[in-house]
């Protein structure tokens, strides 16, 4: 894979993580955090998301600040949603009017569990992502960073992950700044997955990973060849 | 990834590959009939079936035979489906009885395409796979080679191909099969991928990959991590 473009300045953007108070919210904001940018907490109490950011401040020297949902939606330049399926579009449609005119980066995964494992949520826009941009017309709308281990990205003792995030989207500039995103967690790699049409393989595809992890004992992560 | 079971002996067995007239189908061929499996290709026209299967022995100096998909299917013992899925289920359904008490391994991938590209279809039964599995009551099925290029495949050039084919299937014996398939073309690696209800979003993630094609001019494969 060659670049024929200078990466996006992300340092001067507040990177909010919706849901960040959960594993796989936290520990994207423990990687960007790391990475040197500036993150807010978003969690349905301010309390809660306070508290979890002041803690994860303490642990990697490196200020992260908690808010509720909307204030952090509202702080954030960039907005990654990372809550629940439950709830995901009701909350998106709380948020419609905070959300405007700003690159949100929906990083859910519809999926269900039994005993067998895991499987895909039918959904009724396609995808999450879909959903998303269903909803919030008035934003541009990004999938990734579906098939990322939280366990990984938490753990301190792990210090590159071996994954590509892929990154889907239909508007060429806020792919770009999501994949330079990506390219902050050291060992990831943002990779150009497809439009919005196509997040939904993407999403489920960690049903998958699901179950590799336990057949092999591992935290399966994807790699793209030959890009 | 660490085996804990012997590998299957494929040696003793008739690998049909079933449209294998098509560059997937012919690809595959080649690299089992390369592997020193024995292969048979199937096709509409038994006639057809044999000129590619002369004119493949001749490329790569190991004898490959040729027939109609029905006679290809009652000769082998693990039976390739690599047909365009218009027509898939019509298929099966003719050869519902050739193919009982075998290993089905279906390759289809159910895609759309338009002038943004290529997109997931909706299948009714969830996937080829599962659409295979819903007709096929006495074969068992198993979902795999949905990722890998036909292009790399078909060509001479390309000693080995850098790429992991996710076998789905709820069959150990048979998905353990199939991986020991996956493994014998150089540089590819059989990894179980989950059940077959999982198999949509491995059949649809082609179309990922082709806009990863686009994008970076490149094959894309697919490379699980940590395992």
């Amino acid at each position: 894979m060659t670049s024929d473009v200078t990466a996006p300045d992300l340092s001067a953007l507040t990177f909010a993580v919706l849901g960040g108070t959960g594993p796989q919210g936290r520990g994207l904001a423990r990687r960007f955090a790391r990475a040197g940018l500036t993150v807010v907490i978003g969690g349905r109490s301010a309390e809660k998301s306070a508290g979890v950011a002041a803690e994860l401040s303490a642990a990697i020297g490196v200020t992260v600040t908690g808010a509720d949902n909307l204030a952090a939606a509202e702080q954030g330049d960039v907005v990654l949603v990372v809550v629940p399926w439950e709830g995901h579009g009701e909350l998106l449609t709380s948020l419609k009017g905070a959300l405007a005119g700003k690159v949100v980066v929906d990083c859910v995964n519809p999926l269900g569990f039994d005993k067998q494992g895991a499987y895909a949520l039918e959904v009724e826009e396609g995808s999450a992502t879909e959903q998303a941009a269903a909803i919030l017309t008035d934003s541009t709308v990004v999938g990734a960073f579906h098939n990322v281990s939280a366990v990984l990205l938490e753990d301190p003792e792990v210090a590159t992950i071996e994954t590509d995030v892929l990154v889907l989207g239909d508007e060429r500039e806020a792919t770009d700044l999501v994949q330079a995103l990506a390219d902050t967690i050291p060992g990831v790699r943002g990779v150009y997955g497809g439009r919005r049409r196509n997040a939904h393989q993407v999403e489920a595809l960690t049903a998958n990973l699901i179950s590799m992890n336990r057949r092999y004992k591992a935290h399966a992560g994807v790699r793209v060849t030959d890009v």
